[in-house]
């Protein structure tokens, strides 16, 4: 049984096929995140805090820590900040510090810079997971010493100098080339965790028969544990949140451990809060002086302006179960207990008969 | 690519290895529905109708119907009401009339009883499928001729004379057997659907790893098509939905070809509603005079009067997508249509960041 074993300071997590289904929190991550990207340039690491617990608090196990920021202002003073060799090492170790103090989760150091993985190493506590080496050569021969250096584990993306192939044997092929290039460094298997790449369902139609078939050829030939960017499925389509439901237990089944994704289901915001109210003035519904958001929100069916599991996290709780990842029912039960801020929006209860 | 055609007028379901996962709507059954027990008892036949509608509309392609009905009034007036021999042929056709009176759709014929089999044979047009054969040596011998008599094609259970075994290979072997006694009566196998037989999975924690290992066998070696009782994983859970959403996913994944089940979202009845109203005007909030129902449903988000699909079928849609089963996502993308009454309800369409 492969067992990927990740750590923080007193607390473990393990990606393994006789495991539940490991979620890495990926929102702690400034790419595409404007305001979180302008937070971090003025010092401001509140959200971040705030992220990890969130996330923790919804499911996830290992917290991924992605210091790809871009900082424009400072650039306008000091060309130094266009490099990201001169900005993520730094803000990699303040991340990975700020999160720490935070919470006790172990971690997950994603980076393209080698400064940064090796500044996330050097101040993550216990044993973190490496994000990531790919099978370009270059790639290969920076991040592999620093793996065996620290004796961590490490996401290994199966895309190497040719870039990402459309082919999944090309893509069998990178992932086998790591594995076998991290065992001449004396780093088993056992501690590389594959990404077969995941594409978008929407811009070719095999991407699901694809990953599955990948994971499982990576499980039984390779022993290697899988990941992936979970949510890339169901990019430009209509209801990412419907596909991404089904493409995790799907993947699930045919043997992935682990992904890198949004276990948070987030606060309905001031915005449409502020919508609803119109369109319940309009229909001439008079609301109570002084009723606060929170007790709108739920009495309007809206969800909650706190932030919750979300729906994804349903169905890989249902899944681990589905898969006997879940002792007596224990997590499924507890996940779906009536009120109580830990539980789902749970869903109608009814009975129905039995078939069989 | 096996394939087994249902018919009915002019309609043609196709269960398949390379078609959409194909849904059996499983409403029209009075066993543990006592409201339309009491109605077919009385001779009144209005819910059929409206239930067949409701779930073709929500998606299903096959109509289930199934005669089991108790009717202990007029039981007590006749005892021959107590022999279901007695009351389900005729029960039988008429269901099957009311049915093809409402809607052209391909129906299934459901009993335990052969003359009501032989009655349904008889009043369907087309060529439904006839639920079911067992491995039992009586029901071989009496429902097999019927399937050959007919040309139609049949549900095969894998439980015999010594029960349900909570053996996996002891229900392979029982399907194998069907199969084998149904070639020897001129049957093919792709006029065989097996139900490998889906236990609570709150019950034995095995009953998923259990249908997806029998699913892929059975479709490997037999080669035959696959159905389920699919709601029977999730009995005595809480958030059975939760369950079965994840469950139908991971069972196509695992080459299920088809489900019997409720497609249909039940409308939200009076006494939810009322439930709602006093909630509302507790927390102080004054309603419009003669707001209806279905204004009132909507905004205070609990879904609908009307009847819709269910969050299966979006599972099953999202699936059959990931499957490679919807050309081009166009199902996927009419299934979400904003508004109309076709579409799902959607949930947020919030973009996510594409992380390769």
């Amino acid at each position: 049984m492969t067992r990927t074993v990740i750590e923080s300071k007193t607390k473990t997590a393990i990606i393994g096929f006789d495991q539940p289904f490991c979620v890495i929190g990926e929102r702690i991550n400034p790419t595409g995140r404007k305001i979180l990207n302008e937070e971090l340039e003025r010092g401001d690491f509140s959200r971040v805090e705030v992220d990890a617990i969130a996330q923790a608090a919804a499911g996830a196990t290992v917290l991924d820590i992605n210091s790809g920021a871009v900082f424009s202002n400072k650039m306008a003073e000091d060309p130094r900040y266009a490099d990201n060799n001169f900005v993520e090492p730094e803000l990699m170790r303040q991340l990975v510090e700020c999160v720490q103090n935070a919470i006790d989760i172990p971690l997950c150091i994603d980076s393209s810079v080698p400064g940064a993985l090796e500044n996330g190493l050097a101040a993550a506590e216990g044993r973190p997971l490496l994000n990531s080496v790919t099978g370009e050569e270059e790639r290969l021969e920076l991040v592999l010493p620093l793996v065996k250096k620290y004796n961590v584990p490490v996401v290994a993306i199966s895309n190497d100098d040719t870039g990402i192939s459309e082919d999944p044997d090309v893509r069998f092929a990178v992932a086998k080339k790591i594995v076998e290039r991290a065992a001449d460094f004396g780093i088993p298997a056992h501690d590389i965790v594959v990404d077969p790449l995941v594409m978008p369902i929407g811009a070719m139609a095999t991407a699901g028969h694809q990953v599955f078939t990948l994971v499982r050829r990576l499980r039984d030939e390779l022993g290697v544990n899988t990941t992936c960017g979970a949510s890339n499925i169901s990019f430009g389509l209509p209801n990412r949140h419907g596909v991404n439901n089904a493409f995790l237990p799907m993947a699930m089944g045919a043997g992935m451990t682990s992904a890198i994704m949004n276990p948070v289901a987030l606060p309905v915001n001031a915005k449409k809060i502020a919508e609803k109210k119109a369109e319940v003035l309009a229909a001439g519904i008079i609301l109570p002086e002084g009723m606060d958001d929170e007790t709108f929100v739920s009495l309007f069916g809206m969800g909650s302006t706190k932030s919750r599991p979300g729906k994804e996290m349903e169905a890989i709780r249902a899944a681990n179960l589905l898969m006997n990842q879940d002792d007596g029912g224990a997590a499924w039960i507890g996940f779906n207990k009536p009120a109580g801020g830990d539980g789902a929006s749970g869903g109608r209860r009814g009975g129905r008969r039995r078939r069989a």
